[in-house]
């Protein structure tokens, strides 16, 4: 029998994380301060986050040691396992060759402590004894309570309120692991108060909870902030996944994938899986390499909106970063894809698109579940609601393979399973699953209110 | 650095399962016909269960072959890990090493698939289209329901309704695999609705549960019921994790466990666990083995209750077991760890206690609870409350040992996540959480409706 599944022996972990920085065919756009309008220096950034992150956040070296102490964390669940789905293919009837790089065995059941152990860290390292961070569905946040948990770190977390209420087990595993954490908005900051003033009904947003825990981290000495996407440090610390992947599919598998596909949110997902690979497409191994990013219909950053300077919060607190955005006020509808509700895209993955070097597509909340039952009544994972956005995707190319005859290699970044959001599957299997349009009419009221770039 | 983990290679997975029956110093008692007294054919069974398992139900070969197409499903979680608790040991300052071999990683988060696949394919190979079955927290219910999944049998499933209602999350997973689950006692089945018309409040029991399932079997030629605990044939199949971790051990990790520790509901986890190793205590390799089987305070089966022939249900539809029991018609105390919650215990762990070749421990869920998050505090894991129960006595011995000045090797049956217990979690670190005393009174009127065994 053909294997089932390939994994590495933690010995031959990679012990480097990939920087993508190394090998743009062009340069990011530098990341402004909103005042001035100028590239904003390390020393703006250090009331945020510690040096060495910062650092990353601008380096354009190659590679970059994974410290030994993140090793050390990282081998109490990595690496994952690359699984090669038989049972969908077969059920799809297709020649496609499907695979899955499973990121839920980690403790907190998603791709998300690959970055939380080396953020909390850095921050430890650095001397700070607390932390402040947003989460939107709960994956982020339950995964820097963990990591900041190992460093022995305090940590605050602003939980965009529809999830809270909606995903209470995020919430108490983010307490089992010792944090604390409040719905956004909350009343602990003037950003929340201001929201609540507004609309006391409010169910968040990404943008706005970055606002509230960007706020709690300004000015207090003791504490970082922390983002779970995003920035270009985060999408580093993710490549672990995809240099795992891409070591298993050629020295394993024997197959190099022909199609990539991930959800988006804020990026860090997929651009850690596929970013080691689009380095072959770049430097010509791969040219005809397809990498699929896959949003929700209801939040279409990369396929709706326009490649422009925006803050990366709701307040307008943080830097300005050259983004597709859908404006940093814009509030997506309440999708229970949580953590894909974000206006903007990870700088990083905007500029490939612009580029041409990857592509985007926006899914419904109700095709997505579809493909959520049908995974997990073959390959029996029940995914999480993000995931799922991938998995729809990836079933409709192994169709298109079954169409056209065409036994292509589909590698599907899978970043979590949904154990905790089965209230989401319970809305789906009871037929009381919504679908939401683009909200066209906001999003163009967002994108008036883009920032001028001072000077600009 | 030493090694965090150890994992079996899928081609080195074990291919037959190991039978503790070639190797008892005694055989063990009959099971017996209740209206007869006699011990039960093979064609009494019949109408509940394939005639395979039933076989391996009173089989004395000492191996018996995993099916491939059961192995060909396995493979899409197994083997699983075995892990170093050097974290635990740290924050304990303990000399003990300990091993936990973690079955979380499962699609359905627990090591019940083990034998729900197994269960599922006997069935489907005897042309049955339907099967029924109970759950106690619900991990074997929706491991049922994702057994019946793959291969395309219907499910109902008999769900304690203390736990159905507190543990939605698991009664969904199971709808998210196609099953139908309802609450019990249900007024779908006789027994249910005797219950209900005595105590409309009922919360419900595994043996109630079991006996709804039964009943809803018997007289339909195209359904099976399956349990997913205490009988022969369910340890059978968990004795996978056991002979991958006594591999593991002492191929990789070059370490015997000198104690191993689990926790019992019914019993098939930790014996599929421990029964590889028993064979070494048998036979005379490791005389001095302490294997500990960990019960909760308020349904302390093995520690206080006698050994006697009893109903495996409530309403003693069953066959007659020789089992130390709290009597059949005994409702435990509404702990989270649902579980655990049941009057009797396997008849091949209780023989065994009855031989002095295994112990037992009895603990209070708030010590176990506590246990649990200082597990997730340091290994990051948040474990399923029964587990914690295990947890809680892996961490007394470990400080035991360091009392002692001991170093002795512990290995703990990891039975799961506790990502769908998290209300439990809540309970607890909200200071809501209850101990429930030992209810003496309770258990001595169930004993008084002991069945007599005709003839004896």
């Amino acid at each position: 029998m053909e294997r089932t599944k390939f994994i590495l022996d933690e010995n031959d972990m990679p012990k480097q994380w990939y920087n993508i920085q190394a090998d743009l065919p062009e340069p990011l756009p530098p990341v402004l301060h909103p005042g001035t309008g100028k590239p904003v220096t390390p020393d703006d950034l250090a009331p945020l986050f510690p040096m060495e992150l910062i650092m990353q956040e601008v380096s354009t070296e190659r590679y970059i040691d994974i410290p030994e102490e993140v090793q050390a964390i990282y081998k109490t669940w990595r690496p994952t396992v690359l699984h090669r789905a038989y049972r969908l293919e077969k059920a799809l009837d297709t020649p496609a060759k499907i695979f899955y790089k499973y990121e839920g065995t980690s403790q907190a059941g998603s791709h998300k402590p690959n970055t939380a152990v080396a953020q909390a860290y850095y921050n430890k390292k650095e001397g700070i004894k607390r932390m402040t961070t947003e989460t939107g569905a709960g994956q982020w946040g339950s995964a820097l309570s963990m990591g900041c948990m190992f460093f022995g770190i305090e940590l605050k977390v602003y939980m965009v309120s529809i999830s809270y209420h909606q995903k209470p087990y995020r919430r108490i595993m983010m307490e089992t692991w010792g944090a604390k954490c409040v719905a956004s908005p909350s009343t602990d900051t003037k950003a929340g108060r201001d929201m609540l003033a507004k609309d006391p009904d409010c169910p968040g947003s990404l943008g706005l909870a970055i606002s509230e825990a960007v706020e709690d981290c300004v000015g207090r000495d003791d504490t970082h902030y922390s983002l779970g996407s995003v920035l270009n440090h985060v999408l580093l610390h993710q490549t672990i996944n995809g240099l795992e992947t891409r070591k298993l599919m050629m020295e394993q598998a024997d197959a190099y994938p022909d199609i990539i596909v991930g959800c988006i949110g804020g990026g860090s997902n997929y651009a850690g899986m596929f970013l080691p690979f689009v380095k072959d497409k770049i430097e010509g191994r791969k040219p005809d390499l397809r990498i699929i990013n896959v949003e929700p219909a209801s939040c279409p950053t990369l396929t709706k909106g326009p490649y422009a300077y925006d803050f990366g919060d709701v307040a307008g607190l943080t830097p300005l970063l050259k983004m597709y955005t859908l404006g940093h006020d814009f509030i997506p509808p309440p999708v229970h894809a949580g953590g894909l509700r974000y206006h903007g895209m990870a700088p990083i993955i905007c500029h490939l698109h612009r580029l041409g070097l990857v592509e985007a597509r926006a899914e419904h909340q109700m095709g997505t579940f579809e493909a959520g039952i049908q995974f997990a009544r073959t390959e029996g994972i029940i995914s999480a609601p993000e995931t799922n956005h991938a998995i729809r995707v990836t079933i409709d190319e192994a169709l298109k393979c079954k169409e056209e005859g065409k036994s292509k290699v589909i590698l599907l970044a899978h970043s979590g399973h949904g154990h905790v959001d089965m209230a989401a599957y319970e809305d789906y299997l009871s037929g009381k699953l919504e679908d939401y349009a683009y909200p066209e009419d906001k999003v163009k009221e967002a994108l008036a209110h883009l920032p001028q770039v001072p000077g600009a």
